[in-house]
């Protein structure tokens, strides 16, 4: 079975050819080795995908279809401290489904992350790679807790045990939260015996919460 | 508060100190900039975690106790296809506390995985950080689904959507499994509704059975 690549094109679509840009243009032939008529999907990263085939630097467009969400949930996480575990996580999500990735402005946190563009870069890889229907956003600016819709849920030690009913989750710093900088009252969920990293305590949330 | 590392210091222990390795010991001292007296933890990746102090190339053992395992996982993987993500999948699979990793031989999967020693330096790495208590064994040879203990559960498509009653996860390869490569009667589990890397797969199998 060959592989047939999936590639992100941004809407609006119009007409029956979609332009590559030079680069995925020159993926497709010089990487991937395809040629004109190869079966090529493609999304525009808002839920709509198609089935076509590679044109001279375009897509002939062919079925299209609507693909809803995998999940509606939105992480919302302290940076890990070096730039392969941001580029994991942000990959990671993606391929997963999320639909909304925060970064977390933490007393402790390192709070710096990657510039937006090679953000989107990874977001954009992992979705083709996943062969996705939907771009995962990831919010540029540092966000607070305050800055938050209530109902989120904020991964601690000795917090519930049980998957919370939460589309938000909030993962803090590897250090920790500092004294009152998580409210009172703001619901803690026990993601399990062990110290996880941020990334892999927000993938761990992650698939838990879909798995409800 | 202050940083109080976590060290993995191989049994039998006897007497009242332990012996650090050049490594750690210098680590200790040049990166972690401590001194004589200040406190460390340590365990022997079998349970046995203990609290105590740092000596002159030794730690000066004190309070001990007997800690019982995150899991009793195993994972069976297809190994990722690059380096990188070989390290994370380690890395992330000890945090989580997984008991044993074993890499799958498959038709259509790679097949290369890093060295051994290598990948005991993940494992060690990890554990360290994530201040555990067990180490997480890696079977050094490829093995193939015959090799298996039944009750094996395998992800993929089109399989159950509620998690399973199983303690051994299998992750075929990227490129999917060839024809007849996986018996017919084989429990097969679906993961969701995205297409996901090996590394992400085993990640998410592991954070929901330890839901369970």
């Amino acid at each position: 079975m060959k592989h047939v690549p999936h590639v992100v094109v941004g809407a609006p679509w119009e007409g029956p050819s979609l332009n590559l840009s030079v680069v995925q243009a020159r993926h497709l032939s010089k990487v991937l080795r395809m040629s004109r008529g190869d079966k090529v999907t493609y999304t525009d990263g808002l839920g709509t995908v198609g089935k076509g085939v590679l044109g001279q630097h375009v897509i002939e467009r062919g079925d299209e279809e609507q693909v809803g969400r995998a999940t509606r949930l939105s992480v919302v996480t302290a940076p890990p401290a070096n730039k392969d575990r941001q580029r994991f996580l942000v990959e990671k999500l993606a391929e997963l489904g999320v639909e909304r990735l925060m970064w977390l402005d933490t007393r402790h946190g390192k709070n710096r992350v990657a510039s937006e563009f090679k953000i989107f870069s990874w977001v954009l890889a992992a979705t083709e790679q996943s062969r996705g229907a939907w771009l995962m956003e990831v919010v540029p600016d540092l966000v607070t807790l305050d800055d938050l819709e209530p109902g989120w849920v904020v991964c601690e030690r000795g917090g519930e045990r049980s998957t919370p009913d939460t589309d938000t989750v909030v993962i803090g710093p590897e250090g920790g939260f500092a004294d009152n900088e998580l409210p009172e009252d703001a619901l803690r969920w026990d993601l399990g015996p062990t110290l996880l990293r941020v990334e892999t305590a927000a993938i761990a949330a992650v698939a838990k919460l879909a798995a409800r």
